[in-house]
């Protein structure tokens, strides 16, 4: 019988985390203080973040960061995560392609952002941090976090993207099981919400908006940090767990990647799965191609502009040099909540501009559309985030059908959809829609990234 | 390290199913046929199983039924699951007892339910069977099967139970994206249903009503079989590769269960994880105790009798022998939908009777209580049928830390809670309440199990 799934024991699971940093051939721009334009040391990040975070965010020199016992004792609760050959997504697609997926919709709260949650909070608890404040797009980080908090005993604060929190009761529902208190954002309870609903009373919120909310509050309440799921540096080397495991997993199918795929967000899963293979590319020269895949309705990296702009709507935090649409940028309903995000990642942003990486845009519907086909053949019904990953490996797949190439494709399945079903009701009602943004609208809104000629 | 998870590689899934039949030193009383009181042949379930199902159903010679390997491979898309020790479960009783589960919701539509689903698709798709029906409470069974009929290429319509289908919309959705037809039960497309419309228009369903309506449109449908998710001896059969990876499992951790504890609506699960230990008590005298956990609304083992008694509402099953409130039975709205059913497997209610297992009910507050307690230590949120298994764990592991007794305890998690957060909510709310049937209430539906004196 052919292997299907390729399994690793907890002895397995890494014991530290890769830093691409020290290895990128051109370092990240520094960071910036918005006011004095100052370089970021990680003491600026003190405030907001927790101090071990704040100087993993700033390292360039350690290649191998350690992972604490206490973070690799609770990776042991669900990881290592399978890598799978999806042979029947395959013989669907009647592709030669050899396709796999690491597999991180197993974890409990059903994906990746576990990973860095369960990090962050140790981190916190660790330093004496007592309550912890985040932003939640889709509900998927603000569920890991809330277990997280609950694991290592500190109190959560969660502001969910209200589109989200309408759209997707139930995973209100999950961070409340865990003990997490959740508020829709924008809210009334920071000056940054107020603002936003004075503006406009019914906006509909956006991730931009929520951090700004969560970090107001994490400066304003003695004790508390502010944690995020995605685009800072330490949250991507949390998640280089999934691509370590998932080297390990290739060499035991005897493969190595072509192409590695995933969707992109502020782009955690997407650094998670392809900096340890990039690594090779980097100083070995390998040619793994690695492919972000966004939303057509939030195409920072397609169509967005090189800029330092704020990673929030209202300008709390340092200045970002990053792939970005502006920060005032208002993607639209799409039902990928976790891809609502203006911006890149500074080290994707640094990446994707020394070609070490490329991206491709998805529009709603094909992405619903490979989802189910992908349900239909392998059995789990993936997040809607997780979609535009596999609408990209299709567009791969069907490639290599024209061109009768068998090249091995590696997307992450960063978590499952079975919270969020109600949009798969609505793509089978034929009530979803595509979202297409004008060159005025984007450069309008990317008038708000141009900061440092303000 | 402390170990957490016992993981099996693809290798070691079961290559047969333990038929506990076999083994029984009181064979199960026969079943009959309804009209004539004659014993039921294999040929007699043709015109409603598969032919292979149904001689697994009467096979009380072979101890060992080989899995196909189509079958097997299908296991492989999700299987072995993990057999994990709830070290952080353990310290929020303060138990001394070790407490280790089989974590059946990693599978993709969550739950045990597939490990049956694929059996049953593919015996039916082997005979050359095109369409496939069946009844579903929760929902979980009902999406197993939709998963399972797609890999096969079967058309699979699913009676819903209504009072389910209007608490779990998001089941019903997860049934649709695999591709198949559902309808609330009691509905008005079969006879079956329109009885029971017509002396009841508010008719909330239950499993019974809906397992009469699918048997219904599996006989007036050509080249249609009936597939069933509990109860019947072959799924229960089907189940048994639980126990069996858990079994090797157990090894691994270098224990023996004193007790295995699982929930209990048709006894599927519950076989699954406890015949393959349950046949070291009755081949070689082994001493541990199997415990069914019902739900207090629906007592059919610890207060029901045992009876010849209809599978279904409206009388169309065979007459089987077995644990009984009586098929009129109309169990109360609770969130463990999969537990409301009037009888306990055939198999099942011979080894009750033979001291073999015994059977503990559940409150429904005191099953959310503990689930939530599972979900804040495991990270794992339960199905509301899981959390029996776990309320009647919280009281052994108490019972335990009372005596000073370091007792090992295996339980079923048979499925997750993410597509049930509603009931959690309404928990939460304080919406839920508990159910106590009186004794007039039994006694009085009980009469229409009394099929032999009529």
């Amino acid at each position: 019988m052919k292997q299907k799934k390729f399994i690793l024991q907890e002895k397995d699971i890494p014991t530290q985390w890769y830093n691409i940093q020290a290895d990128m051939p051109n370092k990240p721009l520094p960071i910036l203080n918005p006011a004095t334009r100052a370089i970021l040391k990680p003491e600026d990040l003190f405030p907001i973040f927790n101090e071990a975070c704040s100087r993993q965010e700033l390292d360039q020199e350690h290649q191998w960061i350690d992972i604490p016992d206490e973070v690799r004792e609770m990776y042991t609760y669900y990881r290592a995560t399978p890598l799978v050959r999806a042979y029947a997504f395959e013989k669907a697609l009647d592709t030669p392609a050899h396709i796999y997926f690491k597999n991180e919709s197993i974890s409990p709260v059903g994906s990746h952002k576990l990973n860095s949650a369960i990090a962050q909070a140790y981190f916190c608890k660790k330093q004496g941090v007592t309550n912890i404040t985040t932003e939640t797009g889709a509900g998927q980080w603000g569920g890991a976090l809330s277990y997280a908090a609950r694991v290592f005993g500190l109190e959560c604060a969660v502001y969910m993207v209200k589109i989200s929190y309408e759209q997707k009761p139930y995973r209100k529902s999950i961070m409340q099981t865990y003990g997490s208190n959740v508020t829709p954002s924008p809210s009334m309870s920071t000056r940054a919400g107020k603002d936003i609903l004075t503006a406009n009373p019914s906006d509909n919120g956006s991730l931009g908006s929520a951090i700004s909310e969560a970090i107001e509050l994490a400066l304003q309440t003695p004790n508390c940090k502010y944690t995020l799921g995605s685009v800072m540096n330490h949250v991507c080397l949390h998640q280089t767990v999934i691509g370590l495991e998932a080297e390990k997993q290739m060499e035991m199918a005897d493969e190595y990647p072509d192409m590695v795929i995933a969707c992109f967000g502020g782009g955690s899963n997407f650094s998670g799965i392809s900096y340890p293979f990039m690594r090779h590319n980097i100083l070995e020269g390998k040619k793994t191609r690695f492919i972000a895949a966004e939303p057509s309705a939030c195409p920072k990296l397609t169509r967005g502009k090189f800029e330092y702009d704020f990673g929030d709507e209202a300008g709390y935090t340092p200045l970002l040099p990053m792939f970005t649409l502006g920060h005032a940028f208002k993607p639209a309903s799409i039902h990928a909540g976790g891809l609502r995000y203006h911006g890149a990642g500074v080290i994707m942003s640094q990446l994707m501009k020394d070609g070490f990486m490329e991206a491709v845009d998805i529009q709603q519907l094909e992405s619903f559309k490979a989802g189910v086909l992908f349900a239909r053949s392998e059995g789990i019904i993936p997040a809607p985030e997780s979609c535009h990953a596999i609408a990209a490996t299709v567009k791969e797949a069907l490639k290599c059908k024209e061109a009768g190439e068998k090249k091995t494709i590696l997307f992450n399945l960063s978590g499952h959809g079975l919270v969020d079903m109600s949009s798969y009701d609505q793509y089978f009602s034929g009530d979803l829609q595509d979202f297409t943004i004008s060159d005025e609208e984007i450069a309008e809104s990317l008038k708000s990234a141009d900061i440092l000629n303000k």
